[in-house]
């Protein structure tokens, strides 16, 4: 078992500020004995203040002063190459420069991106790095991918995804055999639009993949398939209705069930019954969005995120290093692709 | 007022079977009387049989035989080439030959599709003829369009569609000053995948439309817009996930409901107050989805449909023929697209 984890916690950029990350990187620690040391990158007297409230082993935190903050409004392909000293550009250099192995961040989706794939930079042989997401379905939690880091992907791209996401889901969520699909509007191979005609049949030949063929997304709710493959832009729709959709309909409930005093004494006695719904809708024991094929974990977690999330992305991050995740998705890419690599230049974020 | 509105009903390949369309037929009469005729397409004795139940305008119903079956499992365009006597191919020649306004079927989405285009044909000057449906959100309902009529459109193409859209909200649901927004992965003009960036600015300079921008699809359960604009691979991606998501959300309620004596009991006092949240997702009283830009209107409702949705269905019908909604489409389409039309041979619906 590894023993020496080093994982980067960037304080900067979450709407609940840097209190829950320092907090929920505490309790990481104490779950997690694996984790030799976490970073802790941001305001340093700030961090400091918090952690002087609290009970943790100083040999396993430091703390890098970084004050500058890259906020969800700059083009962020832009603020990662300017913003040499934020604590995102900081954070993430820590992993290039092999002295973390993961860097974890509540902060602009766009700059974690761009910022993952320029500064991290993609491991050999792998094409593009797509950001992955779980899903809460009615059965276990389904594994998203692309989610939104990649729009107008090629196929051999999908494919890769593919089985990036299957070696995500066996190491790290612990499925035996993931079912992929791919998302389609309707169940037969010739249905489709050209890029998902094009991908089928390389996922039906892909041995390393256990492939299920197509998958509507009325189904996705049920966990009909453990990796569920898509384009970036149809990922990212599905990604953002479920939590949209998830927040509607909870709300609405909500109301009804304080239109009237009869419902008002009904939403008692239902109170705990329905936090367990709520629950599974609920992403903070989960940890967070892993961005997928890099020399290093960059994990996304909400901007919302509070203690538990980071404290779960901590131990999504430590699984990933023990079960050797990186090494396994490399492994497999470097012997088939040592030929077709692209440069590093056609890479594309969608927020370039 | 036009008085001599007709429309076709088409009373086979529904799950409910002929009864729940020769009912909700005769209950759309009553409702509306400047509905002049409505023909039962299908099995002739069965339909006789339930009509033989149910007082009406003899003179208002024609029943027209035509027993043969296009299933879900058919290829579409094939079935509808080939089944000349099915309900559904005999049904819209009456709209073809003038003899009907619409078309309302619970078949074969995938040969409504392919027969609405194919037999009923594209109006003057309409480049695609795109499936919209309206969504329930937490205000009045979104119209979605493209939902999976047109797999790889052109821009060109979704801004008549965002037309059309237009057209439909004002006309048929009432909104004065339809907001367009296209569905993107951001908020900013240059998001997007190369179709989204391409389209936008044709969006933004069209002076017919109420554009307003962007809409991620987490903002399309609050009704931030009136027309929803997209490719149809992603409308149908939006379109199954709201309905498998919605399912799915209030399925788990339910068992939560049921799993303790208290939840239970507070189910009891709930249950009134609950079924407005539920009605709301509850398709039945805002017809079915309308094919746009063909000779004649072709409305798809639900495989699933009950008597209701058929007698809003025709209720929907007569309303586009009596705001001349058909006409309203043409005429804006005529002017400016008198050169660019393309020729019927490159038509394509995502079923073929």
């Amino acid at each position: 078992m590894k023993d020496d984890i080093k994982i980067v916690v960037d304080t900067i950029g979450g709407d609940n500020g840097a209190e829950v990350c320092v907090k929920g990187a505490v309790e990481g620690l104490k779950n997690n004995p694996n984790v030799k040391l976490i970073y802790l990158v941001g305001h340093k007297p700030q961090i400091e203040g918090y952690l002087s409230e609290l009970n943790y082993d100083k040999k396993r935190i430091e703390i890098i002063d970084a004050r500058e903050e890259i906020t969800p409004n700059e083009p962020p392909v832009k603020a990662v190459r300017e913003k040499k000293n934020s604590s995102l550009v900081v954070g993430l250099n820590l992993v290039k420069q092999g002295k973390a192995d993961c860097f974890i961040s509540s902060g602009s989706s766009g700059a974690i991106l761009a910022g993952g794939q320029f500064i991290v930079g993609r491991a050999k042989g792998v094409k593009r790095t797509p950001l992955a997401t779980l899903l809460p379905t009615s059965r276990k939690p389904s594994l998203l991918l692309d989610a939104g880091a990649n729009v107008d992907a090629k196929p051999e791209v999908l494919l890769q995804f593919a089985e990036m996401g299957s070696i995500y889901m066996k190491e790290i969520c612990g499925v035996k055999k993931p079912r992929v699909a791919i998302v389609n509007i309707g169940m037969e191979e010739e249905k489709g639009n050209q890029l998902v005609k094009a991908t089928y049949p390389l996922l039906a030949a892909d041995e390393k993949i256990h492939f299920i063929g197509s998958i509507e997304a009325r189904e996705i709710p049920f966990g009909k398939a453990d990796v569920i493959l898509c384009e970036a832009f149809v990922g990212n729709v599905i990604l953002k209705l479920y939590e949209g959709l998830g927040k509607m309909i909870l709300s609405e409930i909500k109301t009804s069930l304080l239109s009237s005093i009869k419902a008002k004494i009904g939403a008692v006695f239902i109170k705990d019954a329905l936090k367990g719904t709520v629950a599974k809708f609920n992403p903070s024991d989960k940890g967070g969005a892993p961005l997928l094929g890099l020399n290093g974990l960059v994990v996304k977690v909400h901007g919302n995120a509070k203690e538990a999330e980071i404290t779960s992305a901590i131990a999504q991050c430590a699984t990933f290093v023990e079960n050797d995740v990186k090494e396994k998705i490399i492994t497999g890419f470097q012997k088939e692709t040592i030929d077709d690599d692209e440069p590093d230049t056609d890479q594309e974020g969608n927020d370039e």
